[in-house]
Protein backbone atom coordinates (compact mmCIF):
# COMPACT_ATOMS: atom_id res chain seq x y z
CA UNK A 1 0.00 0.00 0.00
CA UNK A 2 2.11 2.47 -1.59
CA UNK A 3 1.09 6.36 -1.37
CA UNK A 4 2.03 8.64 -4.18
CA UNK A 5 1.69 12.78 -3.33
CA UNK A 6 -0.43 14.45 -5.90
CA UNK A 7 0.64 17.84 -4.49
CA UNK A 8 1.99 20.03 -1.97
CA UNK A 9 0.38 22.43 0.78
CA UNK A 10 2.12 25.97 0.50
CA UNK A 11 1.23 27.18 3.96
CA UNK A 12 2.05 30.25 6.29
CA UNK A 13 2.46 27.00 8.88
CA UNK A 14 6.57 26.61 9.15
CA UNK A 15 6.47 24.81 12.43
CA UNK A 16 4.27 22.66 14.50
CA UNK A 17 4.51 25.30 17.92
CA UNK A 18 1.73 28.08 16.78
CA UNK A 19 -0.22 25.84 14.21
CA UNK A 20 -3.67 26.03 15.11
CA UNK A 21 -4.50 21.93 16.11
CA UNK A 22 -7.59 22.18 13.78
CA UNK A 23 -9.79 23.85 11.10
CA UNK A 24 -12.13 24.84 13.38
CA UNK A 25 -9.91 27.05 14.96
CA UNK A 26 -7.54 28.17 12.03
CA UNK A 27 -10.36 30.39 10.22
CA UNK A 28 -7.77 33.25 9.55
CA UNK A 29 -5.18 31.17 7.81
CA UNK A 30 -5.10 30.64 4.11
CA UNK A 31 -3.01 28.25 2.02
CA UNK A 32 -2.65 27.77 -1.76
CA UNK A 33 -2.63 24.37 -2.22
CA UNK A 34 -0.44 22.97 -5.26
CA UNK A 35 -1.55 19.73 -7.15
CA UNK A 36 0.67 18.31 -9.87
CA UNK A 37 -0.29 18.94 -13.25
CA UNK A 38 -0.94 15.64 -13.90
CA UNK A 39 -3.98 15.59 -11.95
CA UNK A 40 -5.58 18.70 -13.37
CA UNK A 41 -8.25 17.05 -14.80
CA UNK A 42 -9.45 15.59 -11.40
CA UNK A 43 -10.06 18.97 -10.51
CA UNK A 44 -12.90 19.35 -12.98
CA UNK A 45 -16.20 20.16 -10.97
CA UNK A 46 -14.74 20.60 -7.66
CA UNK A 47 -14.96 24.70 -7.28
CA UNK A 48 -19.07 23.89 -7.24
CA UNK A 49 -18.38 22.96 -3.32
CA UNK A 50 -17.82 25.14 -0.51
CA UNK A 51 -15.99 22.94 1.33
CA UNK A 52 -13.48 20.26 0.82
CA UNK A 53 -11.48 17.57 2.84
CA UNK A 54 -7.53 17.73 2.56
CA UNK A 55 -6.02 14.35 2.88
CA UNK A 56 -2.45 14.71 3.64
CA UNK A 57 0.98 12.80 4.74
CA UNK A 58 2.09 14.37 8.00
CA UNK A 59 5.82 14.77 7.44
CA UNK A 60 6.95 15.85 10.15
CA UNK A 61 5.03 13.87 12.55
CA UNK A 62 7.35 11.68 15.18
CA UNK A 63 6.78 8.12 14.82
CA UNK A 64 3.72 6.58 16.32
CA UNK A 65 3.21 6.14 19.61
CA UNK A 66 0.04 4.07 21.13
CA UNK A 67 -0.43 6.37 23.78
CA UNK A 68 -0.52 10.30 23.47
CA UNK A 69 -1.01 12.95 25.54
CA UNK A 70 -3.20 15.47 22.80
CA UNK A 71 -3.58 19.11 22.60
CA UNK A 72 -7.33 19.38 24.39
CA UNK A 73 -6.31 17.69 27.44
CA UNK A 74 -3.85 16.83 30.21
CA UNK A 75 -4.32 12.86 30.32
CA UNK A 76 -3.02 10.34 28.07
CA UNK A 77 -5.05 8.68 25.86
CA UNK A 78 -5.02 6.02 23.24
CA UNK A 79 -3.94 7.45 19.78
CA UNK A 80 -7.38 6.29 18.13
CA UNK A 81 -9.10 8.37 20.26
CA UNK A 82 -7.48 11.91 19.58
CA UNK A 83 -6.56 13.47 16.11
CA UNK A 84 -2.16 13.77 17.27
CA UNK A 85 -0.62 12.91 14.07
CA UNK A 86 2.09 10.27 15.50
CA UNK A 87 0.33 7.18 14.36
CA UNK A 88 0.72 4.09 13.03
CA UNK A 89 -0.38 5.28 9.38
CA UNK A 90 0.50 9.41 9.63
CA UNK A 91 -2.37 10.43 7.30
CA UNK A 92 -4.31 13.69 8.32
CA UNK A 93 -7.95 15.00 7.28
CA UNK A 94 -8.61 18.80 7.20
CA UNK A 95 -12.23 20.11 6.18
CA UNK A 96 -11.19 23.24 4.92
CA UNK A 97 -13.11 26.32 2.76
CA UNK A 98 -12.41 26.05 -0.75
CA UNK A 99 -12.02 29.96 -1.66
CA UNK A 100 -11.12 29.47 -5.42
CA UNK A 101 -9.56 27.54 -7.96
CA UNK A 102 -6.72 28.57 -10.86
CA UNK A 103 -5.92 26.44 -12.93
CA UNK A 104 -4.40 23.69 -10.74
CA UNK A 105 -3.87 25.64 -7.17
CA UNK A 106 -6.86 25.48 -4.78
CA UNK A 107 -6.73 28.67 -2.52
CA UNK A 108 -8.35 27.40 1.20
CA UNK A 109 -9.06 28.74 4.22
CA UNK A 110 -9.17 27.17 7.39
CA UNK A 111 -5.72 25.18 7.85
CA UNK A 112 -3.91 23.60 10.07
CA UNK A 113 -1.47 22.13 8.10
CA UNK A 114 2.45 22.51 8.08
CA UNK A 115 4.34 24.15 4.58
CA UNK A 116 5.78 22.02 2.56
CA UNK A 117 3.04 18.63 3.58
CA UNK A 118 2.27 16.32 0.72
CA UNK A 119 -1.34 16.17 -0.78
CA UNK A 120 -2.53 12.96 -1.04
CA UNK A 121 -6.38 13.27 -1.81
CA UNK A 122 -8.76 15.75 -2.27
CA UNK A 123 -12.57 14.94 -1.43
CA UNK A 124 -15.45 16.75 -1.58
CA UNK A 125 -16.81 17.78 1.64
CA UNK A 126 -20.70 16.75 1.31
CA UNK A 127 -22.84 17.63 4.61
CA UNK A 128 -24.80 14.62 3.63
CA UNK A 129 -21.83 12.11 4.04
CA UNK A 130 -20.22 14.17 6.64
CA UNK A 131 -21.93 16.43 9.07
CA UNK A 132 -23.44 14.45 12.27
CA UNK A 133 -24.35 16.25 15.43
CA UNK A 134 -22.61 13.70 17.66
CA UNK A 135 -24.00 13.45 21.51
CA UNK A 136 -21.05 11.91 22.96
CA UNK A 137 -17.52 13.23 22.27
CA UNK A 138 -15.82 10.68 24.52
CA UNK A 139 -12.69 12.80 26.64
CA UNK A 140 -13.16 15.76 24.75
CA UNK A 141 -16.90 16.09 26.62
CA UNK A 142 -14.90 16.04 29.56
CA UNK A 143 -11.62 17.74 29.14
CA UNK A 144 -10.02 20.06 31.72
CA UNK A 145 -10.71 23.17 30.13
CA UNK A 146 -7.13 25.06 31.48
CA UNK A 147 -5.83 22.45 29.44
CA UNK A 148 -7.70 22.84 26.12
CA UNK A 149 -5.19 24.44 23.88
CA UNK A 150 -6.15 25.36 20.43
CA UNK A 151 -2.60 25.55 19.13
CA UNK A 152 0.09 22.99 18.87
CA UNK A 153 3.44 22.75 20.14
CA UNK A 154 6.52 20.57 19.56
CA UNK A 155 5.21 17.37 21.16
CA UNK A 156 4.26 15.89 18.58
CA UNK A 157 6.73 17.38 15.61
CA UNK A 158 9.67 15.77 14.18
CA UNK A 159 12.12 18.60 12.50
CA UNK A 160 13.81 15.28 10.47
CA UNK A 161 10.65 14.33 7.37
CA UNK A 162 9.19 11.47 8.12
CA UNK A 163 10.11 8.70 4.92
CA UNK A 164 8.42 10.09 2.28
CA UNK B 1 4.80 6.73 2.05
CA UNK B 2 4.04 3.41 2.97
CA UNK B 3 1.01 2.40 4.65
CA UNK B 4 0.76 -0.84 6.71
CA UNK B 5 -2.55 -2.03 7.92
CA UNK B 6 -3.93 -1.92 11.81
CA UNK B 7 -6.49 -4.15 11.00
CA UNK B 8 -9.61 -5.67 8.62
CA UNK B 9 -13.03 -4.55 8.22
CA UNK B 10 -15.34 -7.68 8.50
CA UNK B 11 -18.66 -6.56 6.49
CA UNK B 12 -21.69 -8.39 5.26
CA UNK B 13 -20.70 -6.58 1.66
CA UNK B 14 -19.04 -8.73 0.25
CA UNK B 15 -19.29 -7.45 -3.70
CA UNK B 16 -19.75 -3.62 -4.81
CA UNK B 17 -22.72 -4.60 -6.17
CA UNK B 18 -25.16 -4.32 -3.39
CA UNK B 19 -23.26 -2.12 -1.06
CA UNK B 20 -24.62 1.00 0.04
CA UNK B 21 -22.26 4.38 -1.84
CA UNK B 22 -21.91 6.00 2.05
CA UNK B 23 -22.83 5.57 5.08
CA UNK B 24 -25.54 7.16 5.43
CA UNK B 25 -27.53 4.90 3.17
CA UNK B 26 -26.23 1.93 5.32
CA UNK B 27 -27.59 2.61 8.60
CA UNK B 28 -28.63 -1.26 9.08
CA UNK B 29 -25.61 -2.36 8.09
CA UNK B 30 -23.01 -3.48 11.02
CA UNK B 31 -19.76 -4.79 10.71
CA UNK B 32 -16.74 -6.19 12.87
CA UNK B 33 -13.71 -3.79 12.72
CA UNK B 34 -11.14 -6.11 14.21
CA UNK B 35 -7.93 -4.04 15.29
CA UNK B 36 -4.47 -6.07 15.67
CA UNK B 37 -3.32 -7.07 18.87
CA UNK B 38 -0.38 -4.85 18.75
CA UNK B 39 -2.53 -2.26 18.37
CA UNK B 40 -4.76 -2.54 21.28
CA UNK B 41 -2.91 0.23 23.48
CA UNK B 42 -3.90 2.71 20.79
CA UNK B 43 -7.83 2.40 21.48
CA UNK B 44 -8.35 3.20 25.09
CA UNK B 45 -11.47 5.82 25.44
CA UNK B 46 -12.50 5.60 22.01
CA UNK B 47 -15.64 4.16 23.52
CA UNK B 48 -16.57 7.48 24.49
CA UNK B 49 -17.24 8.52 21.20
CA UNK B 50 -20.25 7.93 19.38
CA UNK B 51 -19.04 8.06 15.78
CA UNK B 52 -15.77 7.37 14.56
CA UNK B 53 -14.01 7.48 11.28
CA UNK B 54 -12.52 4.84 10.08
CA UNK B 55 -9.59 5.11 7.44
CA UNK B 56 -9.37 2.28 4.62
CA UNK B 57 -7.62 1.11 1.66
CA UNK B 58 -9.89 0.13 -1.17
CA UNK B 59 -8.19 -2.63 -2.18
CA UNK B 60 -10.81 -4.07 -4.89
CA UNK B 61 -11.34 -0.30 -6.29
CA UNK B 62 -10.78 -0.12 -9.88
CA UNK B 63 -6.88 1.58 -10.76
CA UNK B 64 -7.42 5.52 -10.95
CA UNK B 65 -9.12 7.66 -13.33
CA UNK B 66 -8.91 11.19 -13.52
CA UNK B 67 -12.75 11.47 -14.82
CA UNK B 68 -15.31 9.28 -13.16
CA UNK B 69 -19.26 9.54 -14.19
CA UNK B 70 -20.02 9.05 -9.80
CA UNK B 71 -23.18 7.06 -8.48
CA UNK B 72 -25.29 10.49 -7.84
CA UNK B 73 -24.93 11.34 -11.06
CA UNK B 74 -25.48 10.82 -14.97
CA UNK B 75 -22.48 13.08 -16.04
CA UNK B 76 -18.91 12.93 -15.71
CA UNK B 77 -16.77 14.81 -13.20
CA UNK B 78 -13.20 14.97 -11.74
CA UNK B 79 -12.58 12.51 -9.56
CA UNK B 80 -11.72 14.56 -7.02
CA UNK B 81 -15.00 16.27 -6.72
CA UNK B 82 -16.59 12.52 -5.86
CA UNK B 83 -16.12 10.29 -3.07
CA UNK B 84 -15.64 7.58 -5.98
CA UNK B 85 -12.71 4.97 -4.80
CA UNK B 86 -10.92 4.57 -8.01
CA UNK B 87 -8.29 7.15 -7.25
CA UNK B 88 -4.43 8.00 -6.86
CA UNK B 89 -4.49 7.10 -3.01
CA UNK B 90 -7.57 5.36 -3.02
CA UNK B 91 -7.80 6.00 0.47
CA UNK B 92 -11.40 5.91 1.51
CA UNK B 93 -12.82 7.39 5.06
CA UNK B 94 -16.57 6.74 6.49
CA UNK B 95 -18.34 8.45 9.76
CA UNK B 96 -19.55 5.27 10.97
CA UNK B 97 -21.70 4.48 14.91
CA UNK B 98 -19.68 2.96 17.20
CA UNK B 99 -21.97 0.47 19.19
CA UNK B 100 -19.13 -1.04 20.85
CA UNK B 101 -15.71 -2.16 21.65
CA UNK B 102 -14.52 -5.98 23.12
CA UNK B 103 -10.96 -6.43 23.41
CA UNK B 104 -9.70 -5.28 19.73
CA UNK B 105 -12.81 -5.88 18.33
CA UNK B 106 -15.28 -2.77 17.14
CA UNK B 107 -18.55 -3.11 16.97
CA UNK B 108 -20.15 -0.56 13.95
CA UNK B 109 -22.79 0.55 12.03
CA UNK B 110 -23.52 2.63 9.14
CA UNK B 111 -20.84 0.71 7.02
CA UNK B 112 -20.74 1.03 3.10
CA UNK B 113 -17.16 -0.60 3.33
CA UNK B 114 -16.42 -4.34 1.73
CA UNK B 115 -15.89 -7.45 3.38
CA UNK B 116 -11.96 -7.86 4.11
CA UNK B 117 -10.94 -4.25 3.20
CA UNK B 118 -7.59 -3.42 5.37
CA UNK B 119 -8.18 -0.61 8.22
CA UNK B 120 -5.36 1.90 8.06
CA UNK B 121 -6.54 4.24 10.68
CA UNK B 122 -9.46 5.30 13.43
CA UNK B 123 -10.39 9.06 14.69
CA UNK B 124 -12.86 10.07 16.31
CA UNK B 125 -15.37 11.87 14.54
CA UNK B 126 -15.79 15.13 16.47
CA UNK B 127 -18.69 17.63 15.77
CA UNK B 128 -16.60 20.68 16.35
CA UNK B 129 -13.95 19.35 13.79
CA UNK B 130 -15.87 17.92 11.23
CA UNK B 131 -19.65 19.00 11.27
CA UNK B 132 -20.07 21.59 8.99
CA UNK B 133 -23.75 22.90 7.16
CA UNK B 134 -21.71 23.29 3.99
CA UNK B 135 -24.41 25.58 1.68
CA UNK B 136 -22.81 24.48 -1.60
CA UNK B 137 -22.46 21.38 -2.21
CA UNK B 138 -21.29 20.95 -5.46
CA UNK B 139 -22.99 19.06 -8.67
CA UNK B 140 -24.73 16.87 -6.04
CA UNK B 141 -27.26 20.23 -5.50
CA UNK B 142 -28.15 19.70 -9.29
CA UNK B 143 -27.82 15.81 -9.31
CA UNK B 144 -30.47 14.04 -11.84
CA UNK B 145 -32.72 12.74 -9.21
CA UNK B 146 -33.61 9.51 -11.52
CA UNK B 147 -30.22 8.55 -11.34
CA UNK B 148 -29.47 9.42 -7.84
CA UNK B 149 -28.19 5.77 -7.31
CA UNK B 150 -27.53 5.11 -3.28
CA UNK B 151 -26.21 1.26 -3.98
CA UNK B 152 -23.22 0.90 -5.51
CA UNK B 153 -22.68 -1.13 -9.09
CA UNK B 154 -18.80 -2.42 -9.95
CA UNK B 155 -18.60 0.23 -11.88
CA UNK B 156 -15.21 1.31 -10.06
CA UNK B 157 -14.87 -2.42 -8.95
CA UNK B 158 -12.30 -5.04 -9.40
CA UNK B 159 -12.11 -8.66 -8.42
CA UNK B 160 -8.41 -8.52 -8.25
CA UNK B 161 -6.86 -6.97 -5.12
CA UNK B 162 -5.16 -3.95 -5.56
CA UNK B 163 -1.62 -4.06 -4.35
CA UNK B 164 -1.50 -4.34 -0.56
Amino acid sequence: MKLVPIGIIHSPCGTAAGTPVQPCFASGIEARVEVFPEYAEGLRDLEGFERIWLLFWCHQARAAQLSVVPYRDCHSHGVFATRAPSRPNPVGMSAVKLLGIRDTVLHVAGVDILNGTPLLDIKPYVSEYDSYAAQRNGWLDNSDARRNIHIADERFFDPVKREP
